[in-house]
């Protein structure tokens, strides 16, 4: 059976990443959202192994030293990681995995793993960026100012991206990801059973002649 | 203004790239096809400059010693050439270009420009090959049984191309063909002044604040 491709996201806080990712999984039965292991608590209408693993941090270390994560980070006083094994798994079902990551856990990932697709997302311009930031109403002028000033940062790690994925409607931005997807999905590299099969078919079919 | 991309499509005789090619121009203002200059008689229908450039043997053979066509091929008594000034002013013109060309082109031209993007075309077995051949109508029991030959060889080259495009029905090989286009053009290589610009703005905005 063909390997699933992992496809990291990352971009911009606010460019959008979080619609995209969840409305794409819904239009492609092929392709499913990595799910993260945190310490911090389930939230209302969160669910265990839907929205994160929720473990303990003793658990969380244990994992680490285990190398049970493909990378993990420390927001604040809570842990956010990568599961090895349960991605793993989804890519050897021949499932395509999405994966929503900030810059430094994309590279990690993509040292371990190096066929995975790197995809940056960004709104079409800095002034939309900063206007869906403050729309969003979910951060304070300080965060707001520490959010941009991240984007910065950030943006100097585009060009180790493999795509670009600009975020005018949420609509036309599924469509373009999806087309990465699809095209990645058609690279000769990624076909190699289907090369062999026609090669084999074309044989016999001369001999036949 | 950005720099178009060229794409290069070959495939087995009989895969449908003509029929594929030709819906896609139509469907994308930014894609053209590339025109190509040979030494046969023009037929009823065709029209210079949409079908062929018309030459006669003294000016292709002038052109192949000035250093004029990206490639050339002689097939019977004719050649068939691509004009490098024909395809290098319409990427110039920021227009991404289609070049419809057997494998032995297809290295040549890789070889001058290196970011040429190659795609090839196969009907999903070959036994389906087989059906089309026949049932186009147009090639005597000896020539289809000359192109099976030659599949077997062409199948050789399929891992020196980018994409492989299983051309199943038409109307879903267009789309899937689309998607490479997309796809290739949010390349982050290819979006160099996207990122400069934002680059800037994120600057900007950060020392507004």
């Amino acid at each position: 059976m063909r390997k699933g491709i992992l496809f990291i996201v990352s971009g911009f806080a606010g460019a959008g990443k979080g619609t995209v990712t969840k409305q794409i999984v819904k239009e492609d039965e092929h392709l499913k959202l990595s799910i993260s292991a945190t310490t911090r608590d389930m939230r209302n209408g969160e669910a265990e192994g839907v929205d994160y693993f929720y473990v303990t941090k003793d658990e969380f270390q244990r994992k680490i030293k285990n190398g049970e994560l493909l990378e993990y980070a420390k927001y604040g006083d809570n842990y956010y990681g990568t599961p090895r094994d349960y991605v793993k798994k989804m890519l050897d079902e021949g499932n395509d995995v999405l994966l929503e990551i900030e810059v430094l856990g994309a590279a990690k990932i993509k040292a371990s793993l190096p066929k995975t697709v790197r995809i940056f997302v960004t709104p079409p311009t800095a002034e939309e960026l900063k206007n869906r930031l403050v729309g969003r109403g979910r951060d304070s002028a300080e965060d707001i100012t520490r959010r941009l000033n991240r984007a910065v940062d950030e943006a100097e790690d585009i060009d180790d991206y493999d795509y670009l994925l600009v975020n005018d409607t949420v609509e036309q931005c599924v469509k373009d990801l999806h087309s990465i997807v699809e095209a990645e999905r058609m690279k000769v590299k990624r076909q190699v059973s289907f090369i062999s099969a026609i090669k084999t078919q074309l044989q016999e079919l001369n001999k036949e002649e």
